[in-house]
């Protein structure tokens, strides 16, 4: 295992430690494992909070600022934060209109974040849930509920954070959140497999010229395991899947993120744009907004997750809204 | 070879392809492969060319964007352009008040570079350039003119494109890059090598639990193979390369980079932000800003570089202007 690590049992405690150093708008909290807004809670503004487990990065934490998260909850690799630290987040993250807490769609951020709600409304604080579940491979048609949330959470993040910025009551601000994942739908296609620190060996094995379709964040299995092929090949594949699953018209418009899970060049991932791009042009369904980049990883996996958001007046609008944190900035 | 690529022989036009669908702030010229912002050139204002070989992403492509650069040249891979696609740069870029030519010292590049600026001026465009070289380790002390540019190049964009933002001249321009380059100072430290497409195999090889001390961009050998150290000894063998080079004192700002070079995690870069930041603090150096991710790579390539510029009142208020590219924005 060859990494920029000192004790393998402390990276996040350490990354944590170097990205508030780095970084002047955010803090960690002393009460629990969390990075917030320097300046949070906003008064009067609803709280987001998300968390999960650590080695996604930009995810979670750079999603911390303006127009975005106000508090996360930070796991260890591939594992739930506990509940305490959701609760202290909540805690955070609350200007007195209430918390919205936006996360994915995995058992043990389910439980903690449950238990953590139930703390916080002791205190007097509401928290109202989303829970991203776009990950079209993980679950099929019909039990949409049992989906992983992959990368469309940070559009679920973006459109939240916008609407509490522009001054959403909880109810309104997770309204639109959940519209946002509602209409989101994502795959991913892994290549590599990645060493957690701690393990020290590979968290999958894969063939030489193998490639696994529908691979989870954590390296979930997919749907199946295949010879690798071109690149429009593999971008073709992957709309034949998640286009189907939310219809879309000729006319429609949409939010285009293609991500790398780590160690894939962004030269590829604009190789893969680019089919994508073409397949949507010949059904008339325009690409309003796109990003290309390293938005969700999982460590140095080789790979890519396609996602993609159906859009209205009402999603155009907060997902055009500024947005300061650390790896999201938009003017 | 496991990527997402269709012929590995045109790996460039097609990514250059889907950059420009992706991102509408910008656009392909017809007569050589140059990507410029779109509303460029933009009239009354210097403009700032850079370009290079492809593999580098987000560079040099991703830099393209108000308050950064106007127009880049793009090469194959890890290959300079051609001096026609600088010359057609210029042209893009010209709004009538000359172009400032910002890029790294690397032969091919020099010569093509050389040669557009004799055939822009032969169409009346004014071209002055600045060669960025603050790789330490490719070249001893008092042989600064032969070192290689590296990340530093992007702060360089950063101060020479905020500055012509300003409505610098192009003397003032290129003074204000010239200035940040020479305040600069980077190495680099590589874990694994990368594949070019077009060739199919690793560009170099390294043992199993072995690191290369001050490797180039392109995977150029450094100082020494030596076996892998934990992220602490790495950061401080860096620092005591980087900082007696450029001599720091007590109560000394500056800029903090630390660039993966493509497949290792920012997990990782923190770790080693944390050590730096800590040696900087012992010092009583302070951070005025600090970018941490992957800025300038080389593919897939494991490793890191750390870029420092010292800071003086016109590098900060520079620095801290707005930027909107597409990889590099700042609000």
């Amino acid at each position: 295992m060859k990494k920029f690590v000192n004790d393998p049992n402390v990276v996040v405690d350490e990354m944590v430690e170097g990205y508030v150093m780095a970084n002047k708008n955010v803090r960690a909290l002393q009460e629990a494992r969390v990075v917030a807004r320097q300046d949070a809670p906003v008064k009067g503004k609803v709280g987001i909070v998300t968390g999960g487990g650590s080695g996604h990065k930009p995810a979670f934490i750079g999603y911390v600022g303006k127009g975005m998260c106000d508090a996360v909850a930070v796991g260890e690799i591939f594992t739930s934060p506990p509940a305490h630290a959701f609760y202290h987040a909540f805690k955070a993250a609350d200007g007195g209109r209430g918390v919205a807490c936006l996360y994915g769609n995995y058992a043990g951020d389910v439980m903690n974040v449950d238990m953590a709600v139930d703390m916080a409304e002791d205190d007097g604080i509401a928290v109202k849930q989303v829970i991203a579940n776009d990950d079209v491979p993980s679950a099929p048609k019909g039990k949409e509920a049992d989906r992983r949330g992959v990368a469309g959470e940070i559009l679920m993040w973006k459109i939240g954070g916008a609407k509490a910025e522009k001054g959403g009551t909880l109810e309104e601000v997770t309204a639109s959140a959940q519209k946002a994942i509602n209409n989101t739908r994502s795959m991913g296609v892994g290549l590599s497999p990645c060493i957690i620190p701690a393990v020290g060996k590979p968290n999958f094995t894969l063939g030489e010229n193998e490639m696994e379709v529908g691979i989870g964040h954590h390296g979930e299995p997919g749907i199946e395991k295949m010879d690798i092929r071109p690149a429009d090949e593999v971008a073709q594949m992957m709309m034949d899947i998640v286009l189907p699953d939310l219809p879309m018209q000729s006319g429609d418009e949409l939010c285009l993120l293609i991500s790398g899970l780590g160690s894939t060049p962004l030269m590829e991932l604009y190789i893969l744009y680019r089919k994508v791009g073409k397949i949507l042009e010949d059904k008339n369904i325009s690409v309003y907004r796109s990003y290309v980049g390293d938005y969700f990883t999982s460590l140095e996996m080789a790979g890519v997750t396609v996602t993609l958001m159906k859009l209205d007046a009402e999603l155009k609008e907060l997902l055009d809204m500024p947005a300061d944190a650390v790896h999201f900035k938009q003017l």
